[in-house]
């Protein structure tokens, strides 16, 4: 087992933010439909009962400690071990959906959920032992790399010529975008993300970091990235069918994660061709998964409830860690007003 | 790599057997259907033209061929290596049925082709690496250490019961009656098979195996195994629809042949808990996108051209080494008259 304490943190982590966040959306769609009842006014239809509804609160707060638990296991365990992990809260929140809301699982949706275990269980059997790092400056270091900033410069090149030059002439109408923009700029949150989280981490360990410019040129680089992203994601749920965005924005996200996680902190050195290959099949298993529970969910939603859950601003938040919760999302999205 | 010189050899003729048999089907298909615009007269409605047709011919070539790599592939490389790989000849066909036959696939089936080879590829790269045997003596001492004499003793009494007394019960209900036989049966067909294909192999290689009584025991064996399972299977078919059958036999017939495998050889001996986790990972994985190939292909079955094939006595002889074939097979029986 290629498994390290710290991964093991990481690990427990960003499962535990799986199982947090998977519930928190059926805890709120929960609380939305006592306060559909309750109030006789649906939210999607401009009413904000939903506030008052104590269960709402309950998920929403979920939410943020799954979130919370997610950002935490970057700060222990590689990128490449916790974000395609963040497919378990599909998981999660279909098989709670199935037994606490009744929507049931369609037959390929449970074998997609079976794929999503099976190769998550390759990816952390084959994850990568990290260096332990012991300054803010040693992230540094990596990241100022010519081969990553390499990979951060064409980032940004094309990140410019999508929002300049596509943007205009065909956002509305290629998918791939809007996705694309939140994708390439994910890739660089997560990356500034785990240098954050690790700064902190060594500040809580008693090794201040906080009086070092880099790591507030990371809480920089985390927020132009995290408000970038939100406001191409919120482009691509007002002009897409969530169905179609989810799966196509996780898959672009988890694999320029992967690549800019592989590039910066060399996860893939020292490591076997057969380890390697291992992984990449793994994310394969669970890419494959999670197009198959997004597709399936996709085909029972028009048997399933429709909740017309509101749009909340959190909508996006919780997105920046590509924990590919956009699953129920749908029924928040504005463009779904049944 | 986990991989010797002897399991690249066995390797490649499992992949070069899934290649023969994959296409073998759409030659067939292609000849069956020539036949029936040339004399007019549909080989399902009793006519024997196709006979006549070169194509389907070459068809059967073919096939013969891919099950003769199959036997031998067995002589080379471990069962928990060969066995899976068998569902490559599904994507085979798959593939080769939308280019030439233009029957479609589903975007689900593609999902379903990428998850048995990303499967495929876990399997191989994990893949024990297997003693030299050097006599069929050595392999007769496998077969009777009584771990392997419990597992065959087990089988043969399961059979048992299955034939004599769930059998004339719920036979033509249950599905798993018929298909549970084949499977049991199965395992130790491939055990037999494994054990023929060494001898032969070593009497090739100037080692003579035919003098001991042992290598004509396994033929024996190999003889009864393959009448039962051509017989239940043929009853399967005959009772339930092929898209039931198919994936149930596939799973089944898999996991007890990589069973009694490693019961027999020892495959896991001397392997680390990570590899063998992976394998059981694989496997998982190709049985569900095998799961998936076989319901997607069932879901478009009622769009595409249904030919009429005929049953031929050849149906069951190529499923006992379990290539995961059957997938085209449904045209074949004799319950899909249209």
């Amino acid at each position: 087992m290629g498994l390290s304490k710290e991964n093991v943190t990481g690990l427990i982590l960003a499962l535990a933010s799986s199982v947090f966040i998977g519930s928190s959306f059926i805890i709120k769609k929960q609380g939305l439909r006592r306060a559909a009842s309750a109030f006789g006014v649906r939210a999607g239809v401009g009413g904000y009962y939903y506030l008052l509804e104590p269960l709402w609160w309950v998920g929403m707060i979920t939410m943020i400690v799954g979130e919370i638990a997610n950002f935490v296991a970057y700060a222990f365990a590689p990128a490449v071990l916790v974000t395609p992990l963040g497919a378990l809260s599909i998981i999660v929140s279909a098989v709670l959906a199935d037994i606490i809301l009744k929507e049931r699982l369609h037959k390929l949706g449970i074998l997609g959920c079976v794929m999503c275990i099976a190769g998550s269980f390759i990816i952390v059997i084959h994850a990568p032992k990290e260096e332990p790092i012991t300054s803010v400056l040693q992230i540094w270091n990596m990241a100022t790399q010519p081969a990553f900033l390499a990979y951060a410069g064409s980032v940004i090149v094309l990140v410019f010529i999508l929002v300049f030059h596509f943007a205009p002439k065909c956002g509305h109408t290629n998918v791939l975008v809007f996705t694309g923009i939140c994708s390439l700029m994910g890739s660089l949150s997560v990356m500034s993300v785990k240098a954050l989280g690790t700064s902190l981490k060594l500040t809580f360990e008693g090794k201040n970091q906080l009086i070092y410019p880099e790591t507030w040129f990371f809480v920089l680089v985390v927020a132009i990235c995290v408000v970038m992203q939100m406001n191409y994601l919120n482009k691509a749920l007002d002009t897409f069918n969530t169905a179609i965005v989810s799966p196509i924005y996780y898959v672009m996200f988890t694999t320029l994660t992967i690549l800019a996680s592989v590039i910066m902190f060399k996860d893939w050195d020292g490591q076997s061709f057969s380890t390697i290959v291992s992984e990449i099949c793994g994310f394969i298993v669970v890419l494959s998964g999670t197009i198959m529970l997004h597709l399936t969910r996709d085909f029972e939603r028009s048997h399933s409830f429709r909740g017309s859950l509101p749009t909340s601003p959190t909508l996006s938040v919780r997105l920046y860690t590509g924990n590919g919760d956009l699953l129920l999302k749908e029924d928040e999205s504005p463009d779904n007003t049944c």
